[in-house]
């Protein structure tokens, strides 16, 4: 069983999100918008999906996965169908649905990271809207950044398995997600994040220990792994960033 | 088994989504911050349980749902968990996985809704970004709100069980959120939506039909359904609102 996973080749965006846990899982997968045209891949084949040629569950946006029936679509939702299946999530359905609620938390915290650079809408250019922008990044920085944070160093300290990972006893694709916040966060704001890290030594302790698990470290020394850029989720502009 | 439900007691917000399903489902359910502090209930209750006073398994944010040792946070994780127990979801795996996805995906439409009168923070009031949100109401006015009624017209004309729901034969949840969200853009952005409906024929079909179904209807004529206000998610600000 091979899965198809569709997003913007440019971008590691929300995609990435299903592609470290698919990566982790060791599973096969294609990753169809960045492969060549000539063996279906590319953008077109991923809008061709949208407007229908593949299924009639059409997805809003991507990330979106496909297997053979299934079409699952939202970041999160993914990780978890992928994780559930591939001993990447919790045992026990109470741990189960728990991690869900991290992994849906963690995208909200991604949307609102994105929104930083965008408060004024989608439609317009980061330079129309650069003011909003710094008003928006200083309450993200100062009152979200460390709320978030502060919820999953909860999680960490109060983990009933004493395993240091968010829920369980083993790694999850919820660790994956703060895994990608994380370093999401890092390349963003970096200056912010200096200054703020210390706080949270159960999340530093974890993005640590996710970055050298076997598949992990294999996955991101490789080609597939996309760098962040300033056409994503997280992008490096200074003006937006301060200790 | 009776549920107990956690939602900010003075606005419908994102825990009408998870009340809608647990009343159109007929199930016994405590709605705890609404109830009074003599009876364990009020805001109190619900913060001392975010603190941990309930569980290790932290929501960050209401709504929350528990149901025993289970605690389920995210609004369209709680609308999935009640209405995939309680016969308002659709039978089979891939629609199952389907609904899910609409229901997130009404979580975002939601979120972008929330955000025209908040594109500067959740940390400043209104009045302190109105022009701001002069310009976000715009773009969410003529393409946002477009493009996702736009999908879920395509969703409906494409059932394949000629169900005119959403997903599957009969009304699950995926459909309560779309007929809540449309009930909070009338109440929001009454000019626009005059104007766009005609557009969406089975959208509109859909809402009257989910009004009349007996247990909604019978929700919807009770002191238990509370109206919108400009404290919610959906507010009714005249300057934001346009043909």
């Amino acid at each position: 069983m091979a899965y198809d996973l569709y997003y913007w080749p440019m971008i590691p965006g929300r995609g990435e999100y299903p592609r470290l846990v698919l990566e982790a899982a060791g599973v096969v997968y294609r990753d169809v918008a960045r492969l060549p045209e000539s063996e279906g891949g590319g953008i077109r084949a991923m809008q061709a999906f949208m407007a229908g040629s593949g299924s009639r569950r059409l997805p809003f946006a991507p990330p979106f996965l496909v297997d053979g029936d299934i079409v699952v679509s939202q970041a999160a939702e993914i990780c978890a169908y992928v994780g559930e299946r591939h001993r990447l999530a919790p045992a026990g359905e109470a741990d189960r649905l728990f991690a869900r609620a991290i992994a849906l938390t963690t995208a909200d915290f991604v949307a609102e990271a994105h929104d930083v650079h965008h408060p004024l809408g989608v439609g317009l250019y980061y330079e129309d809207q650069t003011e909003a922008a710094l008003v928006r990044a200083q309450g993200f920085r100062e009152e979200r950044i460390p709320k978030f944070l502060g919820w999953y160093e909860r999680l960490l300290a109060g983990n009933a398995s004493g395993s240091a990972y968010l829920v369980g006893g083993t790694m999850t694709y919820a660790d994956l997600g703060l895994f990608q916040t994380m370093s999401g966060l890092r390349y963003a704001f970096p200056r912010r994040m200096a200054t703020l890290e210390a706080d949270y030594p159960g999340i530093a302790a974890l993005v640590g220990r996710v970055a050298v698990q076997p598949a992990v470290a294999a996955y991101l020394a490789s080609e597939r792994r996309m760098a962040f850029n300033e056409d994503g989720i997280f992008r490096n502009y200074p003006e937006l960033d301060a200790e």
